[in-house]
């Protein structure tokens, strides 16, 4: 089972990613319809030539009519999406996301969907500090990182399609990985590094720092700009893993000002030498 | 006193900040010569026309030279180079710098330079991840911080004319500053941010980490690749102020444990909310 022209795309959830999907597919001719709860955002999609149909309301026919259904939904209303509507899915149907924790969650969903819907977990490691169909911007996965994380449930077939679909979408490259790994790895890349960011940009309450910043303090918190509604319900979802690296982070950042407090100028230069040498890794 | 073009300046070190002073000088038909202490460095420098002349012998009449002197060195050579040399100055001479951090070291400089000579610190905003009068740039003035910190043994004159040369050099905002206040707005958007990136950077042993990596951690890890002989110069030379808000950042990122613990979101999406509208203050 290969991600081909001949399959029928649905996205549930027009954001910033449902709609950066809906943008990169589309021009790559495939077939590609919505449901979102906005009318607006209908009517944007529409408009802008992201899909060719859509409805804010779920019917059975736009359900069925889909082979492969991608949900662009907050973790709880992704469950509930398909607690509520699963029954409307065509058998066979392939269902895949862009959740951005998986383990649990991912056991949950699979033991709550019907047997004859498989549904491939992804994560696509892009975004942008801003939310929206009308932010979507196919440009973004360029560069980017798509985790497929399959569990022992599903078919090579699927894990197939959805490598396929990172590709397809313009990845710059899609790493398969278990389920619990994905948490750790996530809580370490992605959820650590936005508490260290909206950390710096609240333990200081001076005013006018904008007038006196360097580009290192920018850069350290541009994310912290940040989703409330999403990043709380992530860092909750994936609790243990998350704790664990801030824990980590925590007591080295510790060990760093004991060595500042003791002017132990060798040990720094040691642990800057380290950090240069592995940041150096991640130069493209 | 104003900073124009019958001023001969001299610049002591050529670094990636001397180098690049050197170039936007010279390129506004300034008269520019150098003393560094490598014949490379000064064959660069002078084969890329960053100056009109230079030595790497630091004689009497390279120095009497100089109406204005530029020093781009480490905090503690730049201050033996003064003991060793400030009697070649010629008496009225403006000396200022680009030492990253002022407080005491200020205070000394000022008390250790002859009466006729004055020393009007400054601290331009700016770096990249790389050293060396080969990466000079004049670019990087550009939307970048320059910061003047005058003491009270400071004239009106020279506090003006050190302010010309932040415009001259092509910066964004030029900035008055007192020298503790520097010291503890530094500890914070500076060296609290290099802290946290050097942590990050070291705090996870993982391989390959650069494949699952979003562009959140690479933006957090940028300045992970340090300079240690001048960080290491640095932090112990602004030890009080750093570590101060190092136990600040630190406190407030167990806070944020403590919540993500008891998934408190409402406290979570509170300090978010915080967060995005005290960041959007720094968009430009």
């Amino acid at each position: 089972m290969t991600f081909n022209r001949d399959k029928n795309i649905l996205i549930v959830g027009l954001g910033l990613l449902g709609g950066s999907y809906a943008m990169a597919l589309t021009r790559k001719d495939y077939h590609v319809r919505a449901i979102c709860h906005s009318a607006d955002t209908l009517e944007y999609a529409l408009s802008h030539g992201l899909i060719e149909a859509g409805t804010t309301e779920v019917t059975p026919e736009a359900v069925a009519w889909a082979d492969v259904v991608i949900f662009g939904l907050y973790p709880h209303i992704f469950k509930e999406w398909v607690e509520s509507y699963q029954s409307y899915f065509k058998p066979g149907t392939v269902i895949t996301d862009v959740t951005g924790i998986k383990g649990d969650f991912v056991r949950e969903m699979q033991a709550l969907l019907r047997e004859d819907v498989e549904y491939i977990p992804a994560h696509p490691m892009c975004g942008k500090e801003v939310s929206g169909v009308e932010n979507a911007d196919d440009k973004i996965f360029n560069g980017a990182n798509y985790l497929v994380t399959p569990t022992e449930k599903n078919t090579k077939e699927a894990i197939e399609l959805c490598r396929d679909l990172g590709w397809v979408l313009g990845f710059y490259r899609v790493v398969e990985m278990d389920i619990d790994k994905h948490d750790e790895i996530i809580g370490f890349v992605s959820q650590l590094t936005h508490c260290i960011a909206i950390t710096l940009m609240t333990c200081n309450t001076k005013e006018h720092l904008e007038k006196y910043t360097g580009d290192s303090f920018r850069d350290l918190t541009r994310i912290a700009k940040i989703n409330d509604v999403m990043w709380s319900e992530l860092f909750v979802a994936n609790k243990v893993a998350l704790l664990e690296q801030m824990k980590e982070f925590r007591e080295q950042f510790e060990r760093l000002e004991i060595m500042i407090a003791a002017e132990d100028v060798d040990g720094m230069r040691q642990l800057m030498k380290n950090s240069t040498a592995r940041r150096k890794l991640f130069d493209k």
